[in-house]
């Protein structure tokens, strides 16, 4: 166990599993930089197998981290997908053995700008070096080769998780028996570029952002951490889901205060949930994470066409999207299918029908889980999982 | 001519014609509190017929001004408008008295939280009354009234300007013939009210704020104003025209950076909308406009019907909406084009096809030139105007 700090108020806080990664030779980032001995924080759910054929790893989205269930250490609430992973759940961990990682460049205890800098005693700040999502995902593949794994059963992710998904399907298809990207795409449009960038410019316009060095200065880019949150917020939600959950309704009040106190209820609710981002999450990581989802595109700048990246491949693909997600709408996922289509991979693609928008695949959306796990179920009989 | 400071380097500036309205009675705002003596900014386009029946009221929009054509006096570019307005122009100021007033609240001359408090002699700052769309109309209808003019030919706006226009509507429907409507609604949506809380936000976080009093304290949130509108930019267009014209292209490099500089052609793209936004707009201005927009309903939070409010009216209403406007979207328009058609008005309406989103009113999309041009001649014919 070690600790970490979070938040605004620099919160000392007992993180799970750390694994030394890169113990023997180093990493090579796709920036040029080099790391070596860093560390991964994990969390594990159920039983590896004896035929070590039963692991699923789950990739976790921009805001997200390892803690899929249980009591999370930082919120002292439930993991982001209780929902779906745990025992009778439809990612069972009675039958699978579930990882979940947290994402190098992120602030759950993997290697991250918060974390200490050996050479200067210091957090990393602006230091740290940039990260992809391909790098993110060989940190993992480290981490899988850890655990004693050589061949996952499943890799799962939504949103930036799902890009990591689809990076696991194009850098190491021999590893991976089938793949779930969700609510993603092969590469960040121009409109989410656009919205990752406000929130980078809110957060450095903060001047307790100091210049990316609050943590040694002691301070917090509380104001502008939570003004990124709150943009990046209203992208995860629906239009249809905001006006009927929230509509014009007033809060706590009967008319207009003629104020810029928070009079609508989506007010209200919009700044709860960029001050309680605030309390668990590290300002400098959203920018790198923001970084590397924006950096994100499979066909690094069209050079690579997507038929060529997954020519002849044997995973199992199944492409999941969301009807009212306009962040990472259908349309993406369909281009994905079509590519997979064209080389004849085994693909599934289904656009399930809802109104909550791009955060769907968090939320209660009962078809999503049949879907998941009717998957998993049949994926699992073909690969002879528990046989 | 009067002068006003500007933007984060307080230009001073010389605004064009202001009247000062409410000599004899105050107007009572829709905050309760009463403001007499107000300038209010305006421009005239065109000749004022001897009927006096051929004025043309143009409402502008939240980051709009009086400056419809012409070499704008702050930015030293042309008007808002220019495209539309003008001799030969579909409103055309051969024929028709062009009349465009800075709202109040705003930050082009007219009465606004930037004018000196003759009580202090300091900006107003936060001490600026609470404005609504009804109050900026009601001020509107007094220079209207100034002008001599009994009974307006049109009113016309987008967006926030949209609003004024259903206002008019609905409170002088006697004083106008025409109404158009244009990329708005009847009531500021969820969505709408949380993309003005996340600018609101934005400015408010920003220290050179102070609370409102930074023009007496000599500093700008410049910073925060930026983000403000960087978040607000966003939404003005469509996520098709921002593929389209930015995609992943990179801005003046051949490969990413690995850094937070602007590696992307469209994060350029908004820091420039940012900045430049900055240097002919006033803080505290967005912060009241956005206010008086979020709290714009027609219906008074459901206790008026729109098949009461515009029952019996004998405006010639045409309501123009854009496909790929998601922030006013067809559905807005569509909910007043129902009331209308119930009350037996005379209404018609047209979606425009194209790509360019909220937007388009401003950009080039020659079905909507045609329309308007077409609508106001055949209304033209029918009020007399000329005749």
């Amino acid at each position: 166990m070690v600790t970490s700090s979070f938040g605004a108020h620099y919160r000392e806080v007992e993180i799970g599993e750390i694994v030394i990664l890169a113990r023997d030779e180093p990493l090579v980032l796709e920036c040029g930089e080099s790391i070596s001995q860093f560390p991964l924080a994990y969390q594990t759910y159920g039983t590896l197998n004896a035929k070590r054929n039963n692991a699923i790893l789950i990739c976790h989205a921009l805001s997200g981290d390892q803690y899929l269930c249980g009591t999370h250490p930082v919120t002292g609430k439930g993991g982001w997908w209780e929902r779906m992973v745990g025992p009778g759940k439809p990612i069972d961990t009675g039958k699978y053995f579930v990882i979940c990682s947290n994402v190098i460049g992120s602030c759950m205890g993997s290697f991250g700008p918060k974390e200490i800098n050996p050479k200067t005693g210091k957090p990393y700040g602006l230091s740290f070096p940039f990260i992809t999502i391909g790098d993110m995902v060989r940190a993992q593949a480290l981490l899988v080769e850890y655990l004693g794994i050589e061949k996952l059963f499943a890799v799962i992710g939504g949103s930036m998780g799902g890009m990591q998904a689809l990076e696991w399907a194009a850098r190491f298809p021999e590893k991976v028996f089938a793949v779930v990207p969700i609510a993603t795409s092969t590469r960040q449009s121009a409109q989410n570029i656009a919205f990752h960038e406000i929130g980078r410019q809110a957060i450095m316009a903060d001047p307790d952002w100091c210049e990316g060095d609050y943590l040694a200065q002691r301070k917090y880019p509380a104001k502008g951490l939570s003004v990124a949150r709150m943009a990046a917020h209203v992208t995860y939600v629906s239009q249809t889901m905001l006006q009927e959950k929230f509509g014009r309704n007033l809060q706590d009040r009967e008319a207009y205060t003629f104020g810029f106190d928070a009079d609508f209820k989506i007010e209200s609710y919009l700044r709860h949930q960029g001050v309680s981002f605030v309390e668990r999450f590290d300002a400098n990581s959203y920018l790198y994470l923001t970084r590397a989802a924006s950096y994100f595109d499979l066909t690094e700048g069209g050079t690579r066409k997507l038929t060529d990246i997954f020519a002849g491949t044997h995973i199992r693909f199944c492409v999941v999207s969301f009807s009212s997600d306009w962040l990472y709408s259908s349309v993406e996922s369909r281009n994905l299918v079509r590519a997979l289509n064209a080389v004849a991979a085994n693909v599934s693609f289904t656009e399930i029908q809802c109104d909550q928008g791009h955060d769907s695949f968090l939320l209660d959306v009962p078809e999503f889980d049949a879907l998941l796990a009717g998957f998993i179920q049949g994926s699992a009989t073909l690969y002879g999982v528990g046989a």
